[in-house]
């Protein structure tokens, strides 16, 4: 194997390790680390519940001397900035010496941006960066997120019929999807620190927003409620769809309703759509969103990318991205 | 290979031989046949253009002396009426003496339903049946609909964006879809001898409902506007859903509008939903259908059966079949 196809699986692997609830690094990114000598992994690694210790730290520290002359794989590019619960990863690596260094993602963290890397090819590390970026930007979005844009990674669902419709007139919408996909959106909870819903929908449906897996229970996010009122106990509340710069969750899923949902579209706040269609015709009934502030059809080209579809039952489930310049 | 996967192939193999606009064999199926001898086609057919001669006869003639022995891969029963435009085909198999016939589809048609099979094996011929019945019953369902229903198969295509909308609330519709889709909806006129719409898209629209694509230009379909007024010249007017009865074509496409494709729904008259998807946002828009009668959700479930789904550009089609019992 060429060592371009090396690092692909490699990091692949890497970021597969690192795929679990980003809720538990935070407010730290959950970074994967993998350290390989002779195509054999010898040192694994997890940024830890509450952000320490880092990835780094624990693969370096299982590889022991032979990470001599190793390949390390990292999602995020390690760190430059020592902090009291830690010594720098670039230093750690630097004392290391790894024959190379392979990195998904540069750190937007001003402490780090570039200077980690940095440090590593003056100690003599031959460093590789790009790897697998896309697959790691999407695992690290909320991290992303909040560094780049001071707010979540905000995921809006929606669970439709062919139709559109997320309700009958009279508002049922108990079940329009299958089991699976409600699984499935359970499932997506557990990824998320926070979840939305608008007032009316607090007000009639009073929803537990909670992640109803076995062994995921203690997973439920922080709930919070889009209302110009105060919110109830229990509950975080914001007043505009804005007020998420002034939150501290890396990721953000908003449940609906269509008012809310509007609203955060109407802002330009949505990141990403988790679409869940069932095979079944409604006709006359709720639809799935309000005035979302589109004015001009081709406007609405060109801002959603579909990453993902998939076969849940008898539902189908697409995954889309906004599409925005970096 | 088995017999089993041998005959299953030989027999796609034979409905891809008659995949061309059932429009031309009309008011005949159109059906595919494929002598094989030895491993080899050593004849085949479609039904002609206006129905004759029988895809059986042509492919029997090609065949000739060599047709003894050999297998008879048949789309659709042959058939056991004589008519003054020709022999009946299950007498032309049966003096050709092929070892075995596989067959498709049974003929609803009560001239032969059964009874081509029968005299085959009078005739000593080893008849088997049931063989790719699916796909053929989708290559025949117009044919099909009108043997056993009375009317046409009728087809539903819509165009919407991700939330169902299919245009602006001022209307605007053009385009939500991209090319790649719009190219694909008229190569799926070109396989439809009638287009209805809805007064109001007559009006408004003027809607040539041509097929623009080079080559098909010539098969261009019957216009039907559903409408309780009088039709305007070139135009067939039907004033009720259930008027589909009266119509002689097999295969009906409702372009829209929303009241159009609703009467259809209402009535169950709708047998195949041709969906387009564009990674588009409207919000606030147009929806897709009107009342479509429903006022029990779980009476929605179950109708809808997805048999294909395909990437066209950045958009995505679905189709999908109403499940009837048979
Ligand atoms: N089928 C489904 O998948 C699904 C999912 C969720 C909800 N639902 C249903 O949806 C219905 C509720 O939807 P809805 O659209 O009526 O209401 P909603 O989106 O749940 O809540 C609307 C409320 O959100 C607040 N809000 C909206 N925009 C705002 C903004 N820009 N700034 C500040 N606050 C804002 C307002 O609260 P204040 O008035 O307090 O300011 C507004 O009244 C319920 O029937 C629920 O059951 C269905
Ligand atoms: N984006 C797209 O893909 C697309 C596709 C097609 C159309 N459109 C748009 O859709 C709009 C028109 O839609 P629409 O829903 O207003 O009207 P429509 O469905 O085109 O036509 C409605 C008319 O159909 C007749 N009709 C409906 N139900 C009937 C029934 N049960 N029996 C007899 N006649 C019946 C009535 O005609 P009479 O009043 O004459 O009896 C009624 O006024 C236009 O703006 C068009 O551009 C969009």
């Amino acid at each position: 194997m060429s060592t371009q196809v090396d690092d692909l699986r490699w990091m692949q692997a890497t970021i597969a390790l690192a795929a679990r609830s980003p809720a538990l690094a935070a407010p730290n990114p959950c970074v994967g680390c993998i350290v390989v000598k002779d195509g054999v992994a010898i040192g694994r690694g997890v940024t830890a519940k509450g952000g320490r210790p880092h990835a780094e730290a624990m693969a370096l520290e299982q590889a022991g001397e032979a990470a001599r002359g190793a390949t390390v794989y990292v999602t995020l590019e390690p760190c430059a900035h020592k902090s009291n619960r830690g010594p720098a990863c670039s230093d750690l690596l630097s004392a290391a010496q790894p024959e190379r260094v392979v990195i998904a993602l540069t750190d937007p963290d001003p402490r780090t941006a570039g200077s980690g890397t940095e440090r590593m090819r003056a100690a003599g590390i031959a460093v590789a960066e790009g790897v697998a970026e896309e697959a790691a930007a999407y695992q690290l979005a909320g991290y992303l997120s909040q560094q780049k844009r001071g707010r979540p990674h905000i995921m809006l669902k929606l669970a439709t019929s062919l139709d559109g419709q997320i309700a009958m007139t009279d508002g049922t919408s108990q079940w329009i999807t299958g089991e699976a996909s409600r699984a499935h959106a359970h499932g997506e909870r557990a990824r998320f620190e926070a979840i939305l819903v608008g007032r009316e929908t607090l007000r009639q449906d009073t929803p537990r927003l909670d992640v109803r897996l076995p062994g995921l229970e203690e997973r439920s996010p922080e709930r919070i409620v889009l209302s110009r009122s105060p919110a109830p106990q229990g509950w975080t509340g914001i007043t505009a769809p804005e007020a998420v710069h002034d939150l501290e969750a890396q990721s953000l899923m908003i449940e609906g309703g269509a008012g809310a949902a509007a609203a955060f579209l109407r802002t330009d706040l949505v990141d990403e759509l988790l679409l869940y269609r069932a095979p079944v015709l409604i006709g006359e009934g709720r639809t799935a969103l309000g005035d979302i502030g589109l004015t001009n059809l081709s406007d609405a080209h060109g801002q959603w990318r579909r990453i993902e579809t998939r076969h849940l039952g008898n539902d189908q489930m697409e995954r889309y991205l906004r599409t925005r310049a970096a």
